[in-house]
């Protein structure tokens, strides 16, 4: 899932008008990315960035096979997602590893995110959502509390699980975010591979940032275990606005991630070039170098076709 | 080995004084880093950053367990090595996987380079250098020619080889250059295997570029195979000057490296922290942001510390 438009532009200085944000989720489309997430209902007071979401969402045309996905965290966003419709509702719970940060970014215990879960899956029921998921933010480690251990991740998937059970639904989607940019390859192996052997039928998807540059070893890591879900940004966007530190890379970078993957011979159905224009023009509408790398260095095929 | 002092600053567009690349060699070194070329005995008109290279060695303290390196091309470069001393004279052969490269790079044909071989090596033995390594460029693909198929390298080590042993020498080092950032994970794993599985006893070094996002995971992806031995440069300084594309990025990062290994539990002997530091006077010497991510990101010991 491309989430460049969204997490990676709510931390830019320069706001990007309506038409830019669609130039680009365009750009990113006609690619061939076919899951974008292309904003987010939350205060536009709190992310003025974020403000014209619907506006977006209104512009976009639909396309047979992509995705458009937004985010929501409070029950007035959710309904801002229903009003405006076109993007995909997905029924997915979210919680924190990391006591210390969910209480400074949400004002709330890890105690009380699971206590307010049941309201959570009514909601979503009452909307005829389907609930199968859950995120999981600061999963490999955070800058306000220090190591996320294992067996903490794998309780917090456990309780996630009996809250759904209690309310008649499964877990079939675990997204991990590795928010603060922690996780090693070797951790991601031995957390990946632990959740796998104890439940084989749960979907990982990998949210990663590369704040110590360890990105694109932490995906292949993952890959190698089977994971082929992925967040990314186009451009290598985005960075933590509360993790404390400033100037630190963002999320994985779409089109490296992408290149890597073309090169291992993994087909990923993404025109790469075309993907490559994508981030230029991201690079451009934020008016700042982004650390992307195949952008800078070229694609091969120019290479090998003459 | 740290390659930042040689392969980084060749081509800053501010050349460092003697003073500041000791400096900066001093602070690799009291980092914990073992092993740093430390300049080239190059044609100054041609590398005119690295005419000083007497200058710096000159300076450089002998230190237990700290070996200094330089790069010559030449017999006139070996022989300034052997007159100032203080450096370690390695045997190597070098030749490039890129007919077309290594015709743009030094005006000769692959052949010739093999031709020029017994030369070396009788220069080598004369002054008294084990000859036993061989380093090999654009191993891994090449901007002008495209691909570089794997049984051409495995074709090319077996060569060398031969060279050496009708000289009753014995290839013992093979380092394999990543010049033009072509390499992924799976490509190094495939030839990292295949020479294993052959020649069970040559030990490799991988010098790799992150031109197109991919050093690290290529790390990794070698380092699985038991490749203990990479080159890598300081805030990650670097880049190729003759492949054709400006703004690329430069050779993987030393401390990203070390940042990845330590976290996965590989002891580096080096004080990370340290090292960051060293990174951070890199790039207030070349004056401009290096591509590193640690030092810009943070270690994590801060945070585990408190």
């Amino acid at each position: 899932m491309e989430v460049g438009p969204r997490d990676g532009l709510q931390i830019e200085s320069r706001t990007l008008t309506t038409d830019e944000k669609v130039r680009l989720i365009d750009a990113l489309v006609a690619a061939g990315v076919r899951e974008v997430e292309v904003g987010s209902f939350v205060n536009p007071k709190a992310v003025p960035a974020m403000a014209d979401t619907e506006d977006v969402i209104k512009r976009l045309e639909p396309r047979e096979g992509v995705t458009y996905r937004a985010l929501w965290l409070n029950p007035k966003g959710l309904e801002r997602a229903i009003a405006v419709g076109r993007v995909r509702l997905v029924g997915r719970l979210t919680c924190t590893a990391s006591e210390t940060f969910v209480k400074r970014n949400t004002n709330r215990s890890i105690d009380r995110t699971f206590a307010e879960m049941p309201e959570w899956i009514t909601r979503y029921k009452e909307a005829g959502i389907k609930v199968n998921g859950m995120g999981m933010m600061a999963a490999f480690g955070c800058n306000f509390e220090g190591d996320i251990p294992q067996e903490k991740v794998i309780g917090l998937i456990e309780r996630g699980m009996s809250v759904l059970a209690d309310h008649g639904c499964k877990l079939e989607h675990q997204d991990l975010a590795d928010t603060m940019g922690w996780a090693n390859p070797r951790q991601i192996r031995r957390l990946v591979g632990a959740i796998h052997e104890r439940w084989p039928d749960l979907t990982l998807k990998l949210h990663l940032h590369d704040t110590r540059g360890t990105a694109m070893a932490n995906a292949l890591a993952a890959m190698e275990l089977g994971v082929c879900n992925f967040d990314a940004a186009i451009g290598g966007l985005g960075g933590c606005p509360f993790a404390g530190h400033k100037g630190a890379a963002g999320n994985v970078c779409t089109e490296d991630l992408v290149y890597m993957c073309e090169e291992m011979g993994i087909d990923t159905g993404i025109d790469l070039d075309a993907l490559v224009g994508a981030a230029k023009l991201a690079e451009e509408l934020v008016g700042h170098p982004l650390p992307g790398k195949v952008m800078k260095g070229g694609t091969l095929s120019r290479f090998r076709h003459h």
